[in-house]
């Protein structure tokens, strides 16, 4: 299913015009559009991680199209929690202007804000909230606490006279959690009774069965894993996930083991939560890693970055005794976090290096050191029974995700065609308790890559996956501009193709005999005669190597 | 661990010397040779699938340079059964001597067949042979049967003067096998009593706690799946998987459809399986999948090749509607196979769109639709307790497999120096029950790409990474060789880079500075004015779009 591009109406008087931009038909670049009274309020705005078809890219961001030229009409952005796909994409936004105020809880505007200062974009406007009642334009906003893998995260309540619409955020129903703070379903009760006419509800893992065990279940094989541990220890997880190592910590210092933090965002985030108090640390646990070095083997803990194998990250390069900290015989792993799918080879690649080097390597697949931070189908069915939506816009999913979602939503007993699956782009109007799809824009990829935004296409990624499968064979000839003869060349270079270039002897004078002949002929145009050299090549390539590299023929004329 | 590069002494009377080629820190290209009286027997000849790290690659062969100036000396190749990590390389070992014996079962040897008549290869040596003894040269073979995910595979017993060898292949213990074949444990008995001096054994799930599940178990729920189905059912899973596709036969024949097998190897291997008898198809029950068309929705089940996401298999081409069979509503697709790492971003693109077409995909994460063809830990276990052999080498896994099957067989009771951990090129001399460690050879990736083998290498492959992350900026200027003036550009095209090449044009004004300066000091040589050009433009690429494209200047002289 996808939805036709066509044009909204322009949005009456009275109506709520949601747009998810960012985050349907992808795990990432969150971002949806609340449309009132001439005003616009986002909620969140995330990055997306390129995959293997889109490479050299380092970042996706939501398609801000169509809101740029609206800059002036936005009343706020809420940031859920701050997570790089609900908060990556927020420098890039306050490019376009840098006082679009910024609505969120402590922990999440404070990670943002170590963003803005690396993009040194300012001035900027942040409202820090938490559990309280804001009005932002013709927004009523309610915030509610929820549960999620990083702290202090919160869905949203957005009141509008065109009716109320609750946007989960990430979220899932740890019932003991380790700050206590729980996804507030009385809250959800209350709005339920209330009436929540658009739910728009995370994804991520309505399609798998039961409930997520609790984050504590973790701390116990934590501390039994460290117990047993006779020489160093090193955890490797997500930076921002605060619970995970707060459970690190203790089972460290339960041990008699000190910490050390290894990795850039590591550090500047457990610094962030520490001053915030959403990270407890025993005093005189915490030790710099280059002190570290000087303790015993069975006295530290080193948590660190790089569980998905990113190859700059510390533990790829711990792996490839790259880093100052050298794993060896003895030494205990633990990779405490999920394999994103897609990564699998890149971390089994650094599991093997680690093993290799004798370390005994503890994750996952053998040991519980991991639990989702995503409600699955069971918490999900709790949410739809005490808020009974009118409507449900299943986010934050690929569209199977999407699918097993509004499945969901059925089995509670919410009319199929009350739950709308989506794309990015879809418009939603909602009105009179009636959400109906009132139109679908042409939403694209923008690409980051080194500097650029944008400047960098599909085409382009298009030419990456060709060189990058099959190389390329460029062809140089200078000809004489008025008689057509060749002066120089062909000058045959190829790269990614062969181990040398003399493999193109053979074809050296085709592509001689076909230019002369172009010549009688009275050709002269360079762009006919380049087609004639790609020919010429190509067929020969094709033939005789059975490949297809990119032909870059150039006639210059002198 | 990695073992230095160290020749071997010259092989001693009487000293069985065994070296793995391929297949030993890899999943793949399986193929070991066992050398006694300067004759050699080589076990298996596969062929490696490449990873994300080698775009553009077909197939990684095994390094034959250990034998290629021993080709005279090799008296047979023993083919433990059917898949392409341990057949796919026999063509290219017979393209350099064509009639090497080839020994194998039934099955195992039809498929070879298959394989040389595509690649034209003849004459050619088959001996079939199954749970007997045979002589090749100075090797006094024994052949055991062992279950596993194709049927008709073998373990063999190696018996020279210097002990007794036995190689696994591939195999679990399955105890009740859909054709009865058990891993034939009896045998192995015999063998631990005769004295088992080195046991070369599967490691692939080494590392997976207690017992793969029988495939039996797959049955009822591919009933139960095509039961429930109202519509069509498509399957898909490996071509080779024979019990596989048998039990969706039955199921099929069951509920009163009928089958087409949909894809090139499919169709080939089910028509050899069922020549043979390995296949057994209720009559009037298969049909051509262009006829099956004709057939009501809920009278057919069509089973396919591409459960691994492959791009160009039928799967993924009926995901994109590219196929003359296209899902819709109300379809249901079955998975039934493993997920290959490095392929799961491939497979979830497959279940997208098939979900978005309307169909109901059924996979391992939500069914038992697929059980592993090889020995979980608890299975190996029996294997060491009933065989005792006195030195181990775990063959066929990566690192942490290898390592973890050499502690399996530590804990019952092996000394630690007589469970190897080799690499591939590791040589062990195997005396009067002592296996040691002899030597090293240095063993490289042979790669296959369209019609060259071996003539794309690493280096190839390292441009391609860089072509593929960043593209590449050509420079082509015409000098004139006496003055050094520039005739015609610089012409700067990039691909990969940029929308638009006129993001180069701020940087043409420094090349042809830097030029000038370079003639005004009389540089006249091309590789030193390349140079010029090639820091000019790649420090302000560096600097102005913070990227690393291939630079590649070219000067012509005319």
């Amino acid at each position: 299913m996808s939805i036709p591009i066509a044009a909204p109406e322009p949005l009456a008087q009275g109506t709520l015009r949601v747009t998810p931009i960012g985050g349907l038909g992808e795990i990432g670049r969150n971002m949806t559009t609340f449309e009132f009274d001439g005003k616009i309020l986002i909620v969140d705005c995330g990055v997306l991680f390129p995959e293997e078809h889109q490479p050299g890219v380092d970042l996706i961001l939501p398609d801000f199209e169509p809101i740029k030229s609206r800059l002036d009409d936005i009343v706020g952005v809420v940031l859920t929690h701050g997570h790089e796909d609900h908060i990556g994409a927020v420098p890039y936004l306050l490019r376009l202007k840098n006082d679009i105020p910024l609505i969120g809880s402590g922990l999440t505007l404070a990670l943002v804000e170590a963003k803005l200062k690396e993009h040194r974009i300012k001035p900027y406007t942040l409202t820090v909230v938490e559990g309280q009642k804001e009005q932002v334009g013709p927004f009523d906003l309610e915030f509610i606490a929820v549960n999620h893998s990083i702290p202090d995260a919160m869905a949203v309540a957005i009141r509008t006279p065109a009716g109320l619409a609750l946007a989960t955020g990430d979220f899932k129903m740890d019932q003991l959690p380790l700050d206590g703070r729980i996804t507030d379903l009385r809250s959800f009760a209350r709005l339920g009774e209330e009436g929540v006419d658009l739910f728009l509800v995370d994804s991520t893992n309505a399609d798998v069965p039961g409930f997520t065990p609790t984050e504590r279940s973790i701390g116990p094989v934590l501390d039994q894993v460290i117990a047993k541990s006779q020489r160093r220890v090193i955890v490797a997880s997500f930076s921002s996930h605060v619970h995970r190592v707060q459970q690190v910590i203790d089972a460290a210092h339960a041990n008699g083991r000190r910490v050390a933090f290894l990795g850039r965002s590591m550090v500047r985030n457990m610094t962030i939560a520490q001053q915030l108090g959403y990270l407890t640390v025993p005093d005189n646990t915490l030790i710099d890693y280059k002190k570290a070095r000087d303790l015993p083997d069975d006295k530290i803990v080193y948590m660190s970055t790089g569980s998905q194998g990113e190859p700059m990250a510390v533990l790829s390069r711990m792996a490839n005794l790259d880093h100052a900290i050298e794993p060896g015989e003895g030494d205990t792993i633990i990779l405490a976090s999920s394999l994103i799918p897609g990564n699998e080879n890149a971390v089994y690649r650094v599991i093997d290096g680690l093993t290799r080097l004798g370390a005994n390597v503890v994750h996952k697949a053998n040991a519980r050191v991991h639990v989702s931070g995503h409600a699955a189908a069971g918490e999900l069915l709790y949410c739809y029974n005490i808020l009974k939506p009118k409507n449900v816009l299943p986010v934050h999913g690929e569209y199977r995700h999407l699918m097993a979602n509004a499945k969901l939503a059925q089995d509670t007993g919410i009319p199929e065609e009350r739950t709308i699956i989506g794309g990015n782009g879809t418009i939603i109007d909602l009105r009179d308790g009636e959400a109906t799809i009132a139109g679908q824009l042409d939403i694209g990829f923008v690409y980051v890559d080194g500097s650029t935004v944008g400047g960098v296409t599909d085409a382009d990624l298009k030419d990456r996956r060709i060189l990058g499968e099959e190389g390329f064979v460029s062809i140089i000839v200078v000809v004489d501009s008025s008689t057509g003869r060749i002066i120089s060349g062909p000058e045959i270079h190829a790269r990614g193709v062969a181990e040398d270039d003399s493999v193109f002897d053979d074809v050296t004078p085709k592509i001689i005999a076909a230019l002369k002949e172009a010549a009688g002929n009275g050709v002269r145009d360079n762009h006919a005669l380049s087609q004639i050299i790609r020919r010429t090549i190509g067929r020969w390539v094709n033939q005789k190597l059975r490949r297809r590299p990119m032909i870059v023929p150039l006639v210059i004329e002198a």
